[in-house]
């Protein structure tokens, strides 16, 4: 096992009817400012239980937030936060509008150009303290409730920036609210969180045996209730286990002492920046893609994986590991998500602008152990073609 | 799945070497009371290299917390914290000095008949705030180095408190530190470790899936590197595999939204109140007759026990059952630990005592549901012997 630290501070409010929690766990003379995106929240009276929760204290609204939020987008809330003494910020949404407000939570302490916040990646930030905030979460897929960590667009590329003033102060994570979500963003969800649990355990061994448990123990989870929370929005007991599996899958618990793998996100998140496609669907396919390519690398985990979460017992370990590649495409396509490039109108002309595009971010040596070159980032997309 | 909450707000700092990082941790100008045991890390060096990272602080040291502490040894050290002004607690040991420590922190804070912090339960402190404090562990167990409970002994009796203001700021999770621990002090420590989960874990099926999958994998963890742990004090993987899985045993993520049990805890705490035995060996005696007591409360997690963390897969279920209770004592006696009362020279004519003790008490009506009467713990207890 490698050393690690781990720290984790926000506190998690999960279950049924608990928005009134709200109330105990902001300042009572806060004013506050609920970030939220598209308007599905207002649409829903979500909103307006939340301030019916918030009772006196004096509230703003930002709402716009959109997936990927952008940069120009997020800023404008800034003003709003420095211009009415916004002390609390309050996100209602699902990754998108938390990675925002993390952005305005610490470029609203900042006076400087806030793009530096940005670039930051795990870089401190410019700041010492930022406006502290809580979530009420209505998407499970990010774990952004409860990791210190945002991704923001800017530009066409995708942003990264950590800090342990991050964390929320508080998530309200109650599945109901999540009930009416469209099967879409409940299927990308599944494949979000499940590949977040991947990244941190189809590595290497390292004897990390407890969390390689977990890390098994919510893939199990996810590959157990994934299709039953897309089909049966309602179903509770199959939606509270994807929400908590989500949450699990990265609040820092599963990666520690282990090694790390972000290549399919990196890889991913060029598709999402030059085509739009949902990063969750980005995630379904490269991955499969990727440990093909990566069998040798990966071998050891692979054979862990193909045994111990799909149950593969029987055949030689090239079969097992064949089998379990396609299990996990298989489970992708379940959810009614494809997992082929071409399946999106992407056609193999445009690999070279990607890797183009993986180089420009500085994506050239990618992976557990950083040999994942763009000769194979370029191999891994012919093959998800 | 139940609603919860779970709030954790410890900063792990697990691995080789990492006596430094205790600088960073604790404010420059602090005034620190270092508390420990019988000695051990005293004739070890270790208290030596902990001052040696405390640079330039003024240290004072309070040695002498005994196994179970006692309400009478600790609440001397009291009197140093309030004479010299102490502003940061450093607990260096086991379950006991950190419980200890935290009774300390609070009673630092409190101006009246501090017995009435001892006798908290979950009620809140009667203090608004405490002396912060950090760890160094020396013994995996407990898991008090990442959650905010103590368990501290007063006149024949042990009494429980716990409080969101006790959680350590940080925890120093070294495994090497442990390599010089008495092989029967960590073979009672894995019992320990193993015997908190499945009082979170041997109740009713919730639907609680990840929750499950964890406690099951820290279960399995202890099974495959406990003897090796007790048997190779000095190899790494097996003590740090130890270690995290005690730490994550009782840091409140695999109780939450599940039914809880902590019979087995309460019964062995009179058999340590009364004769003294080890806190890990009173849990070996009990839990295995418990078992066999409660099947029929516990059937469905019995088998589902059974079948993930034994891998059990053929006979009836009564057979399945009686197989996994009789693996769970064989594995604590291929420890060195006895699992029987009469083993530790303890009579059936004792029982009456023990049960009138349970009765003084108030445990009357324990367990997952409450159902477990004096005349059940009476059954558990002759089934022990």
């Amino acid at each position: 096992m490698q050393n690690f630290d781990f720290y984790n501070p926000t506190h998690i409010i999960f279950g049924k009817d608990r928005l009134a929690s709200i109330n105990e766990n902001i300042p009572v003379n806060a004013t506050v400012l609920i970030t939220y995106g598209g308007g599905s929240a207002k649409r829903s009276g979500l909103i307006d239980k939340i301030k019916m929760a918030l009772g006196n204290r004096k509230i703003y609204e930002f709402g716009g937030i959109e997936p990927n939020p952008k940069y120009e987008t997020i800023v404008k809330a800034v003003e709003v936060v420095k211009n009415e003494q916004v002390d609390f910020l309050l996100a209602v949404g699902g990754g998108s509008v938390i990675d925002g407000t993390k952005f305005i939570a610490a470029a609203s302490k900042f006076d400087g150009d806030s793009r530096e916040i940005l670039k930051g990646g795990y870089t401190p930030l410019p700041v010492e303290e930022v406006v502290p905030f809580g979530t009420v979460l209505t998407l499970p897929a990010t774990g952004s409730e409860m990791n210190p960590t945002a991704v923001i667009s800017y530009e066409h590329a995708k942003y990264f920036f950590s800090s342990p003033l991050l964390f929320p102060k508080f998530s309200v994570v109650d599945p109901t609210i999540t009930f009416t979500l469209p099967q879409k963003q409940v299927a990308n969800g599944v494949i979000d969180a499940f590949i977040h649990v991947t990244e941190q355990y189809l590595t290497f061994p390292v004897d990390g045996r407890v969390q390689d448990r977990m890390a098994e123990g919510i893939l199990q989870t996810l590959i157990e209730i994934g299709g039953t929370s897309v089909s049966e929005p309602e179903n509770y007991d199959a939606r509270a286990n994807h929400v908590w599996s989500a949450t699990m899958a990265l609040n820092g618990l599963i990666g520690c002492g282990v090694p790390q793998d972000w290549s399919t996100h990196f890889i991913g998140h060029e598709l999402t920046a030059m085509f739009g496609i949902d990063h969750g669907q980005t995630l379904a396919i490269i991955l499969p893609s990727l440990l093909v390519v990566r069998r040798e690398q990966k071998r050891a985990k692979l054979l862990q994986y193909a045994e111990r979460v799909w149950h593969i017992d029987t055949g030689s370990e090239e079969e097992k590991i064949d089998q379990a590649i396609q299990k996990t495409r298989g489970f992708f396509e379940s959810l009614g998500v494809k997992t082929h490039l071409s399946e999106y109108g992407i056609g193999a002309d445009k690999i070279p602008a990607i890797v183009e595009q993986l180089k420009a971010h500085g994506m050239t040596a990618i992976s557990e152990t950083g040999d994942l070159t763009l000769e194979i980032s370029q191999k891994i997309l012919e093959s998800s073609m």
